[in-house]
């Protein structure tokens, strides 16, 4: 192996992201989620990362490994429940411009809606 | 044609859904895109239907026609603006058991998170 | 309402758009869904767009409006068959420098990496 | 902190997932992306992890751990070569009642489709 492949291999995963995701259960008995997903709430409360939720989904933000272990151990837990098969769609965001929380993104947008009234 | 095939043809799309979407311009000079979804606000604001931002996407609720045709329409109008190509990402759901407003989601789970503290 | 709000509103939906849909049922009694997928092929071949199915998806292409009409018949179609709820994921892109297929786009990378060996 | 939370901190990941994921690059000069994309597929191969290149996006299977640190190698790496800010969207499904690769999602339907011709 040359070093360059090593190099790729060794490759630290980016220390910010934003991910957003959305969780269903498949072959539970019922239509509802919101059991699924309030146990999910309880989950990232006690990770200690910085979450917030939507009808649409929950923003979690922090390094990329902590991020998607979250979201592994939300798949996990629901797995221990019973539930035998989720799907997830994750929407992850990097920069490497700027530290940008996902409060910061909302907030520019209403700075530009209100400048242009 | 069978009258089979017809009728698959002819089937109507959903009277509602929630449809959750993140909009990405992309080959856009600068990293921003908070212009772009700017933008999107107003012309949502301009249809006439139910819609709500947050950091990770905008949720919108309606008939399906409605909701798909809005979204076709910001693509369009960033087009128009010059952004040459788009790339979106659509949660979108529907059901037949109730009718569930995208309020109506984050208030099951809140309650659920209550009820068990 | 000013004469540009009228042309918001009226604003046409891309003549082109490539798009990836994943659907998943949910509250149905199994946690297989290739029953569902395979109608969803089947209503998909009547269609008379073009479509690929692959392991994560399938990828249809056409006007915004015709494309986004089938999926949404996907829907309505597997409500008729009984599964009360229903949530899909979709990636769609636009762009106006070229008309590009969802075949292109493989071949553009398959012929960087082959030039690249 | 009590046991049960522990338990919830320490929970494994799942062993096995499949993913998919389109990653979209942002604010880079040209609206091509398939060079982009060609070096996320040389890395995937570097990575040992079983996946496949669609039109919409590229498919891996592995443990969540090792197929999510793959999927941020991959933004670390565009990072590193100069693009600022990378969104994707992944859809990772994970289940317990059997092991099933993706190529034996595809065969599944495709099964389906050929009984009932």
């Amino acid at each position: 192996m040359s070093s360059s492949d090593q190099g790729l291999t060794a490759l630290a995963t980016p220390p910010r992201c934003i991910a957003d995701f959305c969780l269903v259960p498949i072959g539970t008995p019922t239509a509802s989620v919101s059991q699924e997903v309030a146990q999910v709430q309880r989950l990232l409360k006690k990770s200690g990362l910085k979450y917030s939720m939507h009808s649409a989904g929950t923003t979690v933000e922090g390094s990329w490994d902590d991020v998607m272990r979250v979201i592994g151990q939300c798949h996990a837990m629901l797995h221990e429940r019973g539930v035998v098969r989720i799907q997830s769609d994750i929407r992850v965001g990097t920069r490497t411009d700027k530290k940008q929380g996902f409060k910061d993104k909302v907030e520019a947008v209403e700075k530009l809606l209100k400048d242009n009234e």
